[in-house]
């Protein structure tokens, strides 16, 4: 019996292929933008394995020069402002609103930009942060830590926990959010447990956007949404490649590098967002369920037809807009 | 431009194959379960197609005469009582727990079983009335609803309209539950519109587990959890064939048969729950996006690995465990 489960085991099911038409279930915003995504490149994207150091600055170079004209029309539609600064040695932006809600009058919004640990550098990383101010009308802080390949794990966590300890000074910690998305998600996930280890007050409130929580390739949505993620594609190649970078030497199961193998007790409310077509689903769902086993008050959103990140990438689509108003009210509720 | 997005449209996305191994950021009980379970045959059901009415009854009684057994084994386990009895004519079980948890003293579980609005006639449609009389400690009520191939829509509905409304003479609606897991999922929530409709008080809260909101196959998971999940394995064939022979001569999207395309405003407090592998993943996260821009109070789970309603058929999982404390949670919160 032993040994028929581990053939069974070692075998695995056989699945699909299948043809996957546009969602007729999402908006149609959303299904249009969809519909005019060109199929997935699965086997290029698995070939993208840059080796050293100049492969992955002219990979990263490559596929953030183009993400400054859409943070251009970004600003241009956006009534807010971004500013250079510095916490601590860790350089930031301020993104302010041209009004705050008085609501959130005293609360601040630290931000934690994705990207795989290694895109995202620079201004090109306040995306999300220049949305999130808009809808919620609320300061943001976004922080532009350390990346790999020139600085691995630990660098981008301490730089994340550096500035949220240096804004304590002028902050109630319950005022404060920690957000972010994709690799974003995870590393505010491993700061406020690094936090915790260090008896510093979590924040009031934590954003996790289809966190990247398990470095390995483990979870259903790794294969069943491979080549269904139109954003992410899979998860051979560059992002198999990008974790090994930013975990240098550790285990990718460090919890302070795959989040969902930590412990979740004495997080704050925390608001989560996927999608069907999210190659972080398994990620998203995981996190959300061990939160939630841990006690916490954790909220998830799953979004008919959504890969990764789309929430944010189809600002105008009626699933963004829940989002981040869903986000808002999570926000307001919690934060004091 | 136009032509060029039909163009895409109509040829869609291709997908795997895929080769998936049990679900290594499931439970142990829950992997190991699923280990042993043989590659769910897509083929095969889709083959399945009864035609006539007794093509259908022998496919019904061939499918739940072996339930028999798990039922008696669920309640030599179980401190149940289950008692037959008749409500305003509908043929109803009332399950009640050795101990009724004091806190639920004055509540009452409305429960409508699922199995495609064709199967668990009878007995074997009380086994999660029973599971959760057990784990909540409070007293179920389950609907032995009628079903085709001899009454079609709305036979169903209606009986569990009747009954509600009948059972609000003796008891406050906020006081009661109405809750079930797939048909009896999206049965719940059709009749909860019906009672908007005719003016008639809500109950205090909804159970919607894996809820068949779609009876078309529209939505993500029929696709990409086609041959993933081991319980539905395919909309082709059986589920299909249930859709026509339950709505007869009406649309499939009628919302009283797929509800996911009605309104949720005025729906009370609701709970749902998925998984990774459910072919009903979309219906679920679906309903509860739509829900939740409507205003309504609904919380969300997503099981890592698990295929439609196996929290209710892996009682011993942890994930079976947290569901229904989960659930239990939210009763508490929303009864009065």
């Amino acid at each position: 019996m032993k040994t028929n489960i581990n053939k069974t085991q070692d075998a695995g099911w056989n699945i699909g292929p299948q043809t996957l038409l546009p969602p007729a279930g999402a908006s149609d915003v959303m299904r249009t933008s969809i519909a005019n995504t060109p199929q997935p490149d699965v086997e290029a994207m698995q070939q993208v394995a840059p080796r050293t150091k100049e492969e992955w600055l002219a990979v990263i170079t490559e596929t953030d020069a183009p993400k400054e004209d859409g943070l251009q029309t970004l600003l241009a539609q956006s009534p807010v402002s971004v500013q250079n600064d510095e916490i601590a040695g860790v350089p930031v932006f301020k993104v302010n609103p041209a009004e705050v809600d008085p609501r959130h009058e005293n609360h601040l919004f630290v931000y934690v930009h994705g990207g795989a640990y290694i895109l995202n550098r620079g201004k090109v990383g306040v995306m999300e942060a220049i949305i999130i101010a808009q809808r919620c009308q609320m300061p943001v802080l976004s922080i532009d830590y350390r990346m790999p390949p020139e600085h691995p794990f630990p660098a981008g966590l301490e730089d994340v926990v550096t500035v949220y300890q240096h804004l304590l000074k002028d902050h109630p910690a319950t005022s404060m959010t920690l957000g972010g998305t994709s690799a974003g998600g995870g590393l505010i996930l491993t700061a406020t447990s690094k936090l915790n280890e260090l008896g510093v007050d979590v924040p009031g409130a934590l954003y996790a956007g289809t966190p990247w929580t398990d470095l390995t390739k483990t979870g259903d949505s790794y294969i069943t949404n491979e080549g269904v993620d139109r954003l992410l594609i899979t998860y051979d190649g560059l992002l198999e490649g990008a974790a090994h970078l930013y975990a240098g030497n550790k285990n990718l199961k460090d919890p302070l590098i795959s989040p969902v193998y930590g412990k979740f007790h004495d997080f704050p409310p925390t608001f989560l967002v996927t999608g069907t077509r999210d190659l972080f689903l398994s990620n998203t769902a995981r996190t959300h369920t061990k939160m939630r086993a841990a006690g916490v008050v954790a909220d998830l959103l799953v979004f008919e037809g959504v890969s990764h990140g789309d929430y944010a990438f189809e600002p105008t689509s009626p699933e963004s807009l829940q989002t981040y108003a869903e986000l808002n009210a999570f926000l307001l509720r919690h934060l004091q």
